[in-house]
């Protein structure tokens, strides 16, 4: 029985609807969503393992996830480090900076340079709204994490592959496969190529949109907001 | 060396500046408020010892967290029910209980019958900003909370008790005495009078901010949002 996932097309329809006749606010999703990211890293890579966290985070709502999980991490009591170089004049992700700020959250320009003294890092970049080219300056960002030695958790898809196909084949992106995917809401059909640890978070969607969108909600354990399914998606 | 408390002035000082400098939306402050009331409904009363949660929810952002922790207990396993009587034209509010509905979470009309048929009792009728009287329906609501034997779990304060003097003199709520206070932010001063298990919660507070308004922020474990607390505010 192979996992059912959510096209890119899905799960932008299911966002809205989410906001929609869910009557979300989308302050909420991202803090959920996040909180999920949050959760996962704590249990691939806890916080006395190594500390220090990089985060990169791209210009859309996969960046607005990582800003709210770099806050969790925080919390939590390890040392983020934000690598942010595309900021939409957008009032959310601008909170949520600030939010990063008012903790001494330390903002680095340069990802390479930052990526040689971390013990994690989440890429944050691209979700399932991306296609086509990635652009600058993320190029280098990509290969930077397709190179490292440091584990890589994706937020729900690795950044560079397209939603339904998987990873390019050639260029940027077509050698990256992250140690660690955090699907929010569903697995989306990028999954067959991945081959690392697999997490489902978003424990907010219900059993009516799930049946709608024809997929199924895993079995979340205890207050638990993510749970690593193997591939046809069983609980671990 | 006696716990640290905010007053009821402060608690709503440092809850606006939260929303303003701290650039947290009422949204994110919510949600994360809920889900601290629901962790600590999950370590005082699992889900396997009876599923029933009845959650009385008042007309401020006392009755928005239990809304919020009502819908994460419904998504953790418990059957909750709603006791909402009085439902201020406000957008959060409606939108919170929309998505009660979308999980099929039951709302009703009558307190003392619910009360019958529940587990576990939350009490959000009235937080930080309560003074005065008691006001309709809800003298009759603290009556049968007052007199039940099953558990109850009151949100930042016991309801009707003043938030610096504790438990009124005579009448409603004079001998109120739940059996689980989870504070939000900072316990209040009405902590001198409460004797039950005491909950800190809100893992959203700046290091600055505890500093700027005096008090200590709990030590939380892993990734709690809550942190159970004795006397003197130590973790037990």
């Amino acid at each position: 029985m192979a996992l059912k996932t959510l096209s890119a097309k899905a799960a932008a329809a299911l966002d809205k609807e989410l906001m929609s006749t869910g009557a979300f606010s989308i302050d909420q999703l991202m803090e959920l969503a996040g909180l999920s990211v949050s959760q996962a890293v704590y249990r691939v890579h806890p916080v006395n393992k190594g500390r220090r966290v990089l985060i990169a985070v791209g210009p859309g709502n996969n960046g607005g996830d990582g800003l709210v999980a770099a806050r969790h991490l925080r919390h939590y009591g390890y040392a983020p480090t934000i690598y942010y170089p595309k900021r939409p004049k957008n009032d959310l992700y601008q909170r949520l900076t600030k939010q990063l700020e008012a903790l001494d959250i330390p903002f680095t320009d340069d990802f390479p340079a930052a990526l040689k003294s971390t013990d994690h890092v989440v890429d944050a970049i691209f979700g399932f709204s991306f296609s086509g080219e990635v652009r600058e300056p993320f190029p280098a960002v990509i290969e930077a994490m397709t190179e490292t030695t440091v584990p890589v958790t994706s937020v729900d898809a690795p950044s560079s592959w397209n939603i339904e196909q998987g990873p390019p084949k050639s260029g940027v992106g077509s050698s990256f496969n992250p140690d660690v995917l955090v699907s929010l809401t569903a697995p989306k059909p990028l999954i067959k190529f991945f081959k690392g640890r697999h997490f489902i978070g978003g424990r907010f969607v219900t059993p009516a949109i799930a049946r709608k969108y024809d997929f199924d909600l895993p079995e979340y354990e205890g207050i638990d907001q993510v749970v690593e399914v193997g591939p046809n998606g069983q609980k671990l």
